[in-house]
């Protein structure tokens, strides 16, 4: 364990695939979606343990999350939640990060990490986080956790490295954006491209000299302010900081344009758990295939995934391939196959139904 | 409007093919099925407001219903509430209110109703009682009211009727239980099977020659007893004779073997409302052919019925032709085709998961 080595867990997002469990007051990273006693922030948190100080992790999250995240993470002190008054993607959370961790160790190797992904192998998690610090502590480096697909997932973004065996850190070729199914397919027969974990490593200078040289509108609003951070005016400043930043992520603004980008495959049994379809394939299926957190009674029901309150019976017949989830004042019946439709649904119930439903 | 004319209202079912709407302590008649603000059984006692004096309605229930029947028929004396210790069928209930009502009028003339169908022309249904009413004072004849066929339904019983065009009140050759798909379809096309609507007409002295005759041990246990009837020994009196009666249907134990039944053809609008499909067909569908009542947004949905709780928003994609019911603390979703089921699913939710869910 290295004291130069910082955590920020990304932890600001609403979760919208995976409505109606995933809600405004209350998103996916604050449940226990795996019904394993922690929720994903605690499992993420954890899973940090053994890399670095308890007091090297730092959450950002959106001020309305303050609260929650206070009371699943009490060992926080209030210096490390730090909190956006409004989303703005992974770009200017990762700056407000970076430069406020920058002032408090300037030799800081950060890891960025969503809150809200699985990691089944922690131990392997654990090897590869310290290799990738490593590496990025001795050199310029900008480096992305790789997973190799399983399947043509057209919900994640691919990378492209190229394939010299002699070196474990392989140089990033191309980044990919979501893709479609043909693509996806074409991607994974190759064999030269790994899923985007949205999991990053780096050396703090090698970040913030990334965003000065490709994001400089927003290295120039934090470098203004940086005497704000870590000081009792720093979240005033933020406000008006947010207020000037656009909406942009990191792998747009920086890591597909910059050329010292790595990537580290990791087979650490990861998921993203972004959608439903992720939470069912991840989860341990019953003889029909179906995957039940409920309180329920099936006939003539396959391949279904089942997420409803405990406190009711949930009795279905002759369904195959849906999804049926039951949260607060929402029920969802969905075909498995459509579940990209979740966000028009969310959208649908906001604009038709009131803002109570999403 | 004849002060001889009275009427009985049987309500102490349970509507088990109505779960989990119709519960165990609040069954379907108590319900506002049809979203209309009355009940189920507060429409059956309306229906009878112009076909005799308030003070001649009586309502058979279980004791468990004591206070929803009073609560909702508030009109009722406390002598017009016909409590059952425990549901023995139709045939003792009928006996119980026949030997009641014929010491307080023997020349009165009765109309025994369900209290959970639903008939939809009401001028209709009070002509065609007070003719049945008429015939029955004036002959001993049990009178049957029954419904020409839509469909080949094997949810009901069949009669099947001398067809003489002279004469309105048909002499009746058959009483059939419910048949299967095959019988029913010949039944449909035979022209001279209507369905048995539960609804009787007879003086009542003419059931209870009937009783007498072909249920003598259901006679003999109230002609015994009859000194307690309108009496504060009543209750005690029917805990004892509930006790020895056998469970029994009054068609089957007098109407399928008597020679004395007619049938009077009425088309009243009728459902018996017994089944989750014949809600879906009695009921206006949308555009898709869906009945929908409850807070939805639906997607590829078609030929479904709904009924939800108000406070729940309910999204429902790709489902064609199921029934999804919430009530209180059971949600189920089944194949229309397949409601035959809920019987079965009630059991097992009981046996498997406890008596709270039934």
């Amino acid at each position: 364990m290295d004291n130069n080595t910082y955590v920020v867990i990304m932890a600001g997002g609403i979760g919208s695939r995976f409505w109606p469990f995933s809600r405004t007051n209350y998103p996916k990273q604050f449940h226990d979606v795996l019904g394993t006693g922690e929720s994903m922030l605690q499992m993420t948190a954890r899973r940090f343990k053994d890399i670095c100080p308890p007091e090297n992790i730092f959450v950002v999250t959106n001020k309305d999350y303050e609260s929650l995240v206070k009371a699943q993470l009490p060992q926080l002190s209030d210096n490390q939640v730090l909190l956006e008054p409004v989303g703005r993607n992974t770009a200017p959370c990762i700056a407000y990060a970076s430069y406020k961790i920058s002032l408090l160790n300037p030799n800081a190797n950060l890891v960025v990490a969503p809150s809200d992904h699985v990691v089944l192998k922690e131990q392997v998690f654990t090897d590869v986080i310290n290799k990738a610090v490593a590496a990025a502590a001795k050199d310029d480096v900008l480096i992305t956790l790789g997973i190799t697909p399983s399947r043509p997932d057209t919900g994640y973004g691919y990378i492209q490295y190229i394939n010299d065996e002699t070196k474990s850190i392989k140089k990033v070729k191309t980044f990919t954006e979501k893709p479609n199914l043909e693509l996806a397919q074409m991607f994974l027969n190759s064999g030269d491209f790994v899923w985007n974990s949205g999991i990053f490593i780096w050396n703090v200078q090698s970040i913030l000299r990334a965003f000065r040289q490709y994001l400089s509108e927003i290295s120039e609003i934090f470098e203004e302010g940086a005497s704000a951070l870590n000081t009792p005016e720093e979240q005033n400043f933020i406000t008006r900081a947010y207020s000037q930043c656009r909406n942009i992520s990191i792998d747009y603004g920086i890591m597909e344009k910059v050329d010292n980008v790595y990537v580290l495959l990791a087979d650490m049994g990861w998921s993203d758990l972004g959608t439903w379809n992720s939470l069912y394939t991840i989860n341990n299926k019953d003889e029909n295939g179906n995957v039940i957190d409920g309180e329920v009674l099936l006939y003539e029901t396959r391949d279904c995934i089942v997420k409803t309150p405990k406190e009711r019976l949930v009795v279905l017949q002759g369904l195959e391939d849906y999804i049926v989830a039951e949260y607060d004042n929402v029920l969802m019946i969905c075909k498995k196959s459509e579940e990209q439709k979740v966000k028009e649904f969310m959208a649908d119930a906001k604009s038709k139904k009131g803002a109570d439903y999403i």
